[in-house]
């Protein structure tokens, strides 16, 4: 066994700022330049669970902490978040999730109530995600030292045997589904939080993407290449990813990508790309040709996928990019996001 | 299959304080009163891990937050803990460590070596520890919504197959053993706050205790019946919780503890039980009258373990309760930890 010698962490930046947890480009730099060669066996790319065999057993593992401001904005809290968010990483791994653990860091003087009210909101999300919560811990910090509550949530499951999911099975040809309108979430919880002088009928996608995961691999589990969910940083920032794991272009049809009215408008108001904006209620799929139209079918028929779309495609060059088509017969290079407009979202 | 229906929360304090998270008497309540009622399927007394089966595969996980402050401290820093702190829940919940997933809450404008440190830290007590690092999160709150650094570590194990741990299989005559000397890493967090006219030579224990309960379980495995770390609240109130869900007796040999000299000293200038203080890297064991040499004996001969010792036994009456017999022919009796004389000790 050749043990690899782990490079040296070339993290130039002098301190930690918002954009270093904005899970765009300071992000990546964060945890491919200082935490992974330090940290992790890798050599593979990060991923957003890991697998590793225990006891002749596959079990896939992942960890997430959240600390969303506000705590509660319409459609959810950060109890489900925390629930779903972790219950994600597991479903697009290709894993069935089964276990939670969750510690709270909690700022004293949080309301009881407050706390009750997060807590009730694990145990629903847990449930309607079918998982259950095994154990975890409580810490308590001085006044000042958080932002009333912070949550991680650990989550396990096991993989599903019909998928082998991996970025360097990618291959030209492959389509990109989607699971439903994007940038929801991001735009709720940018509303939420006032100060704008915008309102709209909107709320947080966020819930387990389970179910349409599993419509997905029982359809067309051996034609799914990869999946991602993609929170923080948007559908822009893990096809960036996905562009630069595997070496290949991913192409985006704009009219075909599923945007309500809301996040599109709100978007346009305030500059930004509904494909930087957070989900956490979606999950992008890279299929081979073969397999896109069952693979589509099977998430349009499960609730919940009826806004589902395949809106691009993986072709050879450039590599390394991602391009939109837009409407007027021109493309756009779309990068990942660059800085926090959008901090503390999940 | 009957369904428990779940205890409505009985929890009554109005909100939450810095005693809730100090691992005593209000921890206790917040957990049996508000958080395990709603979210978990219990009945079952709160260990240190939770066993799952999984795949015909039985595994131990565990969930930590860790808050400590100062970061760094003689004998190690919150890195340090939040590798041993993970790994020595699942140690003393007779398994063996494996795998953990590290997530990290930083506060904007944190050094980047800081951050290195810490990071170098879980390295090198991952290694120590024989665990690898498999992945995590890092999210980035604005500068005064945390304190520096906190850190999550999930952690995942295989059940030791001789050991089978229950507060229930406690029986009158059983022999308390405790890994060493008491008191360490609560006391060195003390003094190194500053604040108090105190100098000790005095070291955090952090440390996996897992080749120590491996030793254990070699020579004695089937005659342990209960493990715990007793970390924050110290042995007092990992004992209290012993003798209240087996509902027998601790009785405590007061010459028999073994406490350093600096530990005894600055817990006399402060009022303070070396009872009652957070260790990092002891634990405490029931074990069955008959296995009691021989674990005593195993524990002794391994590297670490040289200042081990039998420090009381288990009686039927006063069911509950923890008593201490004092060098002067009298007990005490040995609540739990009450309020937070020592906040935010992991």
């Amino acid at each position: 066994m050749t043990i690899p010698v782990p490079a040296r962490p070339k993290f130039q930046d002098p301190q930690i700022e918002m954009a270093h947890g904005a899970g765009g480009k300071a992000s990546r730099r964060l945890v491919e330049d200082l935490i992974a060669p330090i940290l992790l066996n890798c050599g593979e790319p990060l991923g957003d669970a890991a697998q590793l065999g225990i006891g002749g057993t596959w079990i896939a593992m992942t960890a997430d902490s959240f600390v969303v401001s506000p705590l509660r904005f319409p459609g959810g809290s950060i109890g489900h978040l925390a629930v779903n968010g972790t219950v994600n990483d597991l479903a697009v791994s290709g894993a069935k999730p089964e276990a939670l653990l969750v510690t709270f860091v909690i700022e004293a003087g949080l309301s009881s109530w407050e706390l009750e009210a997060e807590i009730e909101a694990i145990a629903s999300a847990a449930s309607r995600a079918r998982v259950v919560v095994v154990g975890g811990d409580t810490k308590v910090v001085e006044h000042g030292k958080a932002d009333r509550l912070y949550i991680t949530t650990a989550g396990i499951g096991r993989p599903l045997p019909s998928m082998r999911l991996a970025a360097d099975s990618v291959r030209p040809g492959d389509k990109i589904l989607v699971s439903g309108p994007i940038g929801d979430h991001g735009v709720t919880i940018l509303l939420a939080r006032g100060g704008l002088d915008l309102e709209a009928d909107l709320v947080s996608d966020t819930r387990s993407v389970f179910p349409l995961v599993e419509s997905l691999a029982e359809a067309a589990g051996a034609g799914v290449r990869w999946m991602r969910d993609p929170t923080r940083g948007g559908v822009a920032t893990s096809l960036n990813e996905l562009a630069r794991d595997a070496q290949i272009c991913v192409v985006l049809d704009e009219a075909a990508i599923p945007v309500r009215d809301e996040v599109r408008g709100a978007c346009e108001l305030l500059g930004l790309d509904p494909l930087h904006i957070a989900n956490e209620g979606q999950f992008i799929a890279v299929v081979a040709r073969q397999y896109a139209n069952e693979a589509l079918q099977a998430v349009l028929n499960t609730w919940g996928g009826e806004r589902a779309a395949i809106i691009g495609e993986i072709r050879e060059h450039p590599a390394a990019t991602v391009l939109c088509n837009t409407g007027y017969g021109g493309s756009r290079v779309i990068d990942m996001l660059v800085g926090d407009p959008l901090p503390r979202i999940c």
